[in-house]
């Protein structure tokens, strides 16, 4: 068959690294993965508790396309609690995953041509999935002397150089964990505002912060979308499970979309997501536990040479230069697997220009794993400069 | 926020009807739900037990982008048993229901503008999902003579008016359950194949037919692509796990597309699906039910004067001439729903010129439940001859 231009996007390199380690653990290799944004812990155990039961009766079935209607009233609870803002039910969408959020959202939001700013290094899905629906991703690079996070200035600037349909932020991001202050974020989301840019707030890593509390572009504005899951914080990557807010005016398009795209999100997943969110103060613990691996990671990055990282604010992964080491990071996160077992994510899924000299590190796992894997690459390193 | 021209798709009433019936159910109401596509069985013992077991361990992660290497596997032997084609497990992906599939399938084969030929009346989330996705959907209506099923002489037609990019056919289809019978389907794929069309098979009701077996397009060719899911035969909607069959060509592509646009399917669901292939016998005896419940919807659809139906070959739905009642079926779905507690699904939903006069019934439900919903219509339609 042919295949359309929209679809050859770039692979998202991660998940073929998760591919090739797990090839490498069914041939019985002891592979430390530090190569995905994945919760060493499972879900908490309401959540676990709840699914058992949704089993013993057994109909998991269609739901609303919106989702389940405790689990969205449940929510807008928690953005009572959490951001102090008040968000009727009605504007929660539950999706499979913050994927879905973002084919929804992009769909709903944007007509093919229309050019969409996000950051860089960012989430390669982004700009993938943007391609794939005929958009235009306009990566706007962050440097050190932004902290490496985006400006109001640059934003602006790439704006009138050729409009900007829309912007998506994460923060925390990913691929580094930097987060914007507050005033910053302000200040990028009144930009976008005044320049009639739509303002897509990717806020999956919300939960996971160590520096300064997260603002929500709700606390800001009712006119925006945020995404988010229960995958990070919640520990549910595998339930494929997550949420959008979306404005009043957007409720009945987003929810066609779902109805004709996805029908709804998977039942289990909905009925165990309810229950996570009683699930805050296990949580709380597993967050203490990234808090504990972010200061093995500082440390060690540190010993071992890695002296140009970014600042990790929130979420749990360390973006670190390693040109002393190579200026092939794919390369070298190929070697690493294949001669010591640690599965690492080269910079050249989240940028495309500079990720040849940077690696990104996850220190989701587990704490005894994640020092295990650093003194492999403290031995691999050593024995590389005697050769 | 401004919504796209793309978005502004029609709904999915079928879904819109679940809703509102939900609500009436919510509220203490008797409702009797023949809207929905939806087995009133669970998913197999198997499948129930797998994921119980999986919920032990608790760890619910992601998964290779294109899936489980043993649910692949273990589909690779289903294509052997059932159709006695040779697929290797390197062209099956797991998708999250055959939605994904749908998305995925598009996106890799078409570009914007790209006119795709589906038959009217059939499902409304091809068309949806098409026109969302900037491609431009082609009904092609079916007619009595040609016993409701696309011929090859429409689509060559349609294809001399303005050439077609592709065509996607379900065999069996849904609103009508109607099948191609085997020479007819290969006359069209053969059609197709000459035109140069890329050819889709929906096969989402395979192992559901009652007047003569299926024949899957992979028997007649590898340079197709074939859609199917756990949702229908294998009782397992809410799961949202289905999965595809691609050419060699496309794997890399699809595999790309899958990474950034959905990451994996819910890795609960893959796991409960590898179990559900043991539970076939199970499933036998399901069949045997809406096969008895086929026999009691043809019995009283006759008796009540609904005398133009669509031949019921296969899946678990009838698509019946309400014009003698009415001619609006929208109108009439939501006076039966208010006034009856019966939810049906307006034929508006599967054709958009000639669905006014038809309406859909499923009888994939409780069997009792479905006599009953019979017994209220007949009093309804008394009542209303009365007025």
């Amino acid at each position: 068959m042919k295949t359309s231009l929209r679809s050859q996007v770039e692979p998202f390199r991660a998940m073929e690294v998760v591919a090739k380690a797990q090839t490498a653990i069914s041939a019985g290799n002891d592979v430390i993965m530090m190569c995905v944004g994945q919760p060493a812990s499972p879900a908490p155990a309401p959540a676990l508790e709840a699914a058992r039961k949704a089993l013993e009766v057994g109909k998991i079935g269609y739901t609303n396309a919106t989702g389940i209607a405790p689990l969205r009233k449940r929510l807008s609870q928690y953005y009572q609690d959490k951001y102090a803002v008040n968000i009727s039910p009605e504007r929660i969408i539950i999706t499979t995953g913050s994927s879905a959020g973002f084919i929804l959202s992009f769909l709903a939001l944007f007509d093919p041509g229309d050019r969409i700013a996000i950051p860089a290094p960012g989430y390669p899905a982004y700009r993938n999935i943007l391609r794939s629906l005929s958009l235009e991703p306009v990566e706007l690079r962050t440097t050190a002397r932004d902290k490496w996070v985006l400006s109001a200035e640059t934003l602006e600037n790439a704006h009138n150089q050729s409009p900007l349909a829309g912007v998506l932020i994460a923060n925390p991001n990913n691929p580094n964990g930097t987060m914007m202050p507050p005033d910053r974020f302000q200040e990028v989301f009144e930009t976008a505002q005044n320049l009639k840019m739509q303002f897509v707030s990717d806020e999956i890593y919300h939960g996971l912060s160590y520096t300064h509390p997260e603002v929500s572009a709700l606390q800001l504005s009712d006119d925006t979308i945020v995404i988010n899951s229960f995958s990070k914080y919640f520990c549910m990557t595998g339930w494929r499970i997550g949420w959008m807010i979306i404005p009043e005016n957007l409720i009945e398009t987003v929810s066609r979309l779902q109805q004709n795209a996805f029908i709804c999100a998977p039942e289990i997943s909905q009925i165990a997501a309810l229950a996570a969110l009683e699930g805050m103060d296990e949580l709380e613990l597993v967050k203490q536990g990234y808090a504990r691996n972010r200061d093995l990671v500082l440390t060690r990055l540190r010993d071992l040479g890695f002296t140009n990282v970014h600042p990790i604010d929130g979420a749990f992964y360390a973006y670190a230069d390693v040109s002393h080491l190579t200026d092939n990071s794919m390369e070298l996160s190929k070697r690493l697997l294949d001669e010591i077992n640690v599965a690492l994510t080269p910079g050249a899924d989240f940028d495309t220009i500079e990720g040849h000299k940077w690696m990104r590190f996850s220190f989701a796992g587990d704490h005894d794993q994640i020092a295990d894997g650093f003194n492999r690459i403290e031995a691999w390193i050593n024995k590389e400069n005697r050769l």
